[in-house]
């Protein structure tokens, strides 16, 4: 029985400052240089989101990509685009809001979402030249 | 002795209509929507070959990108291109032709052709949202 | 007063067949090639719709975006996405689906929805390495 | 004597709300929606700046493109890059920072400054699917 | 009588050198830093080729962009791909191979080669940071 | 403990010739083709550099992307970036610069030099149609 890996991929902006609160202003510096402009900056970032799985036979599908993607806007990008990841995302705070952070946070609120379908790797571009990913391990 | 795998991309247009024959019109068009239109749609898809080996002392090579490309042009993309999943490739008869379906189908075919060479990964895209990959397993 | 253009880039999926049902089959292989194959092929389309103003002082903008996209959506995108550019297309009867065909028709129906605000340039994208761009001229 | 056209591109990041302050936050919202977003959101924006001119016998340049960069950095993407339209940018104060706002003000910072090569034009994307474009005129 | 652009995307790989041999090294490297290394560097160049004109009736083409592309890779592309500018391609002799003078001997070579069809516009990228265009004018 | 991968995308220019010295000439052209030339081509090859780890609770990172970034221009982007692999690179001397080759050269230097952070995978792309990917087994 194959196992098949379908991914959909998704598109938000969103506004965040990379500092840790429980440094002074010149370690923030030091350690996240432009990225802890305290009047924030922003990306469009992009992720993708990988479930595996055998083959329906009864759909051709692993899983409907058409529900992947209502589920995955549902609960984690309508809670984040146009949004700021420091101030309006409940499930970032008190985290800093770098990639993998995000990415780890995104991966708790999408495995059970996605279940009994499984989620194998979550991947989220920051930028076209930075990326990170997280297969839940 | 170093393992690495080199691929391919491969380009092809063709059309389809996701449905399932053994269901109602009204069960099709609850399980697949759109991609149910009996007057089919399209897509530009993008086919991403990867080998894996050792590399050739002589040559440099893991396999000659340039052979890999005739063997996978003459062996599915020439049966594909420009052409209509549902009616015209023999190989897709009789299966729901997602993308899912799709590289499995492909797969049986290049694995043996490109053999001795370990065919690794497929990777297939329908739109530049979307896409799945197989392994053989 | 600046006039500044704006542009919001559509995408669709679309099967089409593209050949003159007054020349012969002969006539129209050597004319259209795999283009022409009776059973249809298929498109991931992108459409980039340029409209040129001032910039209206209260909003900053050109043209809403927003509806601008929903504007095309409703005209154009939803009457072929996942479509038949022969057989479901109402404005495309008795033309040929080429894409210098496809973007006139657009224009002819864009224009004058969008107006007051001024339709300017229609660029569509069949493959990615190839497109047609029409200004209403 | 041929005129051609140089474009160098380049990147930054940016947060911004799009509203305009002498509206009500009812007016706002149905004006802006979610790009209103008090927190901010933000964008990694592309910004292609275009200079025509002869071709220099001596270097084959119609201008030199990393000089070219290295003004753009200087004036622009340095000002930009990683901070807040809204908060930190002397030269969008009192603007609502749309991309039609935006590249209308870089048109006004570059073009002295690239003379006496001739600025032509600016394209700045906002996302990968929306872009303005402005000719000076 | 409506008037529409298309347009064909090609791709090469080439090494250069730029640099002006009436030049001392010392001026040289002031001028061109690291593209005047004396043992070249490369490129992979895409480059658009725009025909303008109206619609045949018989064909729903402007040209067919299958003749179009065989006619550039003919006259063009299969001299210069692989190739090196500098050495191996008549037409560049005695001109310094940056994309400004590439792209004014290819439209010297194609103009013709395209009529009575009407070049209109030729785009090179050097990068995907950097492109030219010229008109013939 | 999430192990998350993180991914910093990297751009570089260069010549090369694909041969093997100790074949003739006509082997050399059977062999390898157009990429044979012996006055050499080029490409834009594209670098992603893929660490795995721990986040680091003070700072929210995997690695500091920048600080991956400026290792990587400073043993391997530098040394390579419009330059001729045959003829500049000392890490390539005696060997054919596939892209094979090539990966597994940067591999021996930048695992090293990322250590004690974990590299695990690098993947190279010569065209936009071809990559190779070595994660050091």
């Amino acid at each position: 029985m194959a196992t098949v890996t379908v991914t959909r991929r998704l598109h938000f902006n969103a506004a965040h400052r990379v500092f840790n609160p429980s440094l002074s202003d010149a370690e923030n510096d030091a350690t996240f240089g432009k990225c802890n402009n305290p009047n924030w900056h922003g990306h469009n970032y992009v992720l993708d989101v990988s479930v595996a799985g055998a083959i329906d036979a009864r759909t051709g599908y692993v899983m409907d990509l058409s529900k992947l993607k209502e589920l995955v806007e549902r609960d984690v990008v309508s809670v984040v685009d146009h949004r700021n990841f420091n101030l309006d995302v409940p499930f970032m705070r008190d985290r800093i809001p770098t990639s993998e952070n995000i990415v780890v946070a995104f991966w708790k609120i999408l495995e059970p979402a996605i279940a009994p379908a499984k989620l194998v790797r979550l991947v989220l571009w920051e930028t076209e030249n930075n990326y990170v990913e997280y297969n839940g391990i």
